[in-house]
């Protein structure tokens, strides 16, 4: 059985292509699908689909309505969410992703380091499993071809 | 008509009353609904609960399955989400209410000041109205009275 | 059985208030809701709210943005959507609200002069009932109670 | 990752060959349906199919009815929809179709020329993306493929 | 708690006021509420609200538009749907009621004539409870009290 | 475009293969699926697979619980629904599969002759289209795909 | 704000009086709906309405399409379910109600004894919410109005 | 046409290697997915990933969390259901899984022994077909394709 799975989160390091390759290795049948990972592209779509916007706060809204109907095309289109938070940054958009996923009953696995456990309570217990690492995310996704 | 609206968000300072307090003096038929506010008692309501748990994790998730169950509840008897960011924290819940809120088709407002913009950007995207006081939040409450 | 109704279409004249009038002589436990009609305001909401915007653009997405909030909020109250349209302008809000409120299930009468039969066909070929008159909607809505 | 686009809007002059030979050209794995774009048969499908009609209104509404029919079926087995406005004409049927998109949750981006911004304001704002030309229409599709 | 009951059926004979007037003895909290149950007023509402229309099949049409519309109302302010078979006609009405009431959810008793129980054994099969009498049918109603 | 189409209705002639051939010729990428059309073997499934029941009623819930089933597989699966009424019998198999299609937002073709315009009126006016013969039913679906 | 309360579970004992006797204490706003509670009428039901059945399963059918029925309309007005299990019997009706409640996405409170534990640990992790006794289910009630 | 079948149910036998073998040899398109049926693994998975808990009930929680992510993903791709209840032990789960998927409109299939008939009378109620024996749910199965 083949499965669709949407990677939300942190675009900051090469998380997802470690997982890829991970999955791989085991021949899992497994589609990854993500955000737009390159950050300063995923900051100028907006500008680049729709030229030069009025300020920042335009900027940002004219990215952000081409990164959302990205984000909803794919993540429509897939059977499982995994989403990872850092260390670093705000990470909303994580957060928003993993709601949304949980809302629309896409089963999800949230990854997060010890260290944000408390402020992730509520979202942890929200979705399907919590784990800290990849590797863990991966074996997760295993278990279902078991 | 008489509307509810379910306030989420940070839970530091009293911009819940104050809303409120506005909306009273407005006049407008509207039930307000929120998380527990109080910090400590929603950190302890799952030890308050269920008796002590084996460590801060067990901890968070006998609390955060009791207030998930709240705001699920009053979520789904609300007609309207007002989501207010601060400045301090990480405010995941807050991000996490307002998306699954969204993807319920609640009409949703985000609150957030100027230097939250860019962090918040798809998020707001998403939210039928983005705004930066609460006064702004019940001036479009408001509206739908007009 | 008490029913709340909202009146999409133009606002460029009085049928909304002659359509009250006519269902109040018919004593009939009809509440009426309905788009902001004053024009002025409806497109100067948005700036009234979040202050000058950059241009023409911004100013009518702000404006947007608070109309379909507050239209969002009231359809989803009704248990019944009218939509008239008249001979002047796009009133393409018109055929949104319409469509919008089909799709959701909600059972809709659209209202329109014979003029409009050709370009209004797939529309009204989607609405439970297409009339030419107000009284002819509200023919259709005392129906229910007899 | 194969995507069916359905590509709503005016039917009077080639913008849909258009967008296909460059999305052809750009090899991107994209699928397009549309609706009935020869307007006579569009009109006399009704007649066609049912045989002559007792005056306009009727003939309208044999003919809408099965033009209705189609775009249903491609509308359910479309991943995304492209809502194109002209100009000319009043293309109520691409504000119902692009609402009706909006509504069941179809990503939906909206093209339309600077002269349409003012009438087109609430259908923009709900649409996940508006932009000016096919090629930016094209620009977001291919941005869900970087 | 008081419910809404919808009463599907034939219009043949006084078998609604029964029911009601058993209900009424027994004095259980039921709103029922029905389709329009004159016949003639029944067939003739398309062209009272329309005026004439060119032919039986255009007449018949303009009629079920109107009670299509008024019983879509109804049925979605419902808890509950009750749907009758008498030994007469068609009654293709009833079926297609009491196949929507199921198909929405809506919990649903068929009351039917022994004689019906083999052309509507699969329509009773898919209902949540079928019985034979009107009696039986509040014993059920009643039963929600106990 | 490949689509899948549940073939409704009365199961006393061989119009579903008269359809097919037709479809064939035509070269059209549809897979025709259908209730059991053995009269027999339908009416003797319950007891082919539970065996003897107490009684015809028994006998009749037996069957109608496997007919439904195979009903509902198939219906899910598919994309178009076309009801076809002839006119003996009481045919409410085929009225609930058309009202259970079109509340399950499938697109909906009814064929019926003249005679019972008028029973089945209230559902040919919540269908998409309604026809006479299964050739105007296939120049529908043939119309999709021009 | 008041609240409708589901208690599904075993009716072997008066839990269900001593949590309303509880709840009446803290004058909390819930109305308590459940299951038929007196076993003996629960399983006669169906004979008491339809008359002597052939035989021990049809006697069974008839009166579980009866208690289905009312759980369905009692479920559907509700908007938490509290479900609780004891330590004798299947209880596959308490199971089946907290499955059903939750994939309504219905706020639900498990209740069990610690013996339980493992044979329930799929359901409970489902769960909004699992406790030990019913005055912790109150207490999450009681949180609600913190 | 391909399916998909969800077998839920008690793991302490090989039914599901028998029903697999037994629809094998009638060469039904049938893809089938389970639950993990290695009971010692299912009762593991948890610490397996996520290392040593601190007591049974976090054991038992950390695998049910990742038990039920697994047959959320599997059951969502799943066109039947088939669930099967042995003698002994709780089965909580067949009848969590059971009642979920009739909640989520999954055609679904009881297989239980005359023994179960009594505790299991409102599940086998809701259920599309109840039957005793894998070769009669395997008769079903085949029924679709005749």
């Amino acid at each position: 059985m083949k499965l669709t799975v949407y990677l939300a989160g942190q675009i900051h390091d090469d998380w997802r292509e470690q997982l890829k390759a991970k999955a791989s290795e085991k021949e899992l049948p497994l589609t990854f699908v993500s955000p737009q990972t390159n950050h300063d592209r995923s900051d100028d779509i907006g500008e680049a689909v729709l030229g030069e916007q009025p300020g920042k706060i335009y900027r940002d809204d004219a990215a952000s309505a081409i990164n959302n109907f990205r984000t909803e095309v794919l993540m429509q289109k897939s059977d499982v969410v995994i989403a990872l938070f850092g260390e670093k940054y705000k990470q909303w958009n994580t957060a928003m992703d993993a709601s949304a996923a949980i809302t629309m009953n896409k089963p999800t696995i949230i990854v997060r380091p010890k260290s944000l456990i408390h402020p992730l309570k509520e979202l942890s217990n929200k979705a399907n499993v919590t784990v800290e690492t990849i590797d863990q995310a991966l074996d997760v996704l295993s278990y279902i071809y078991e």
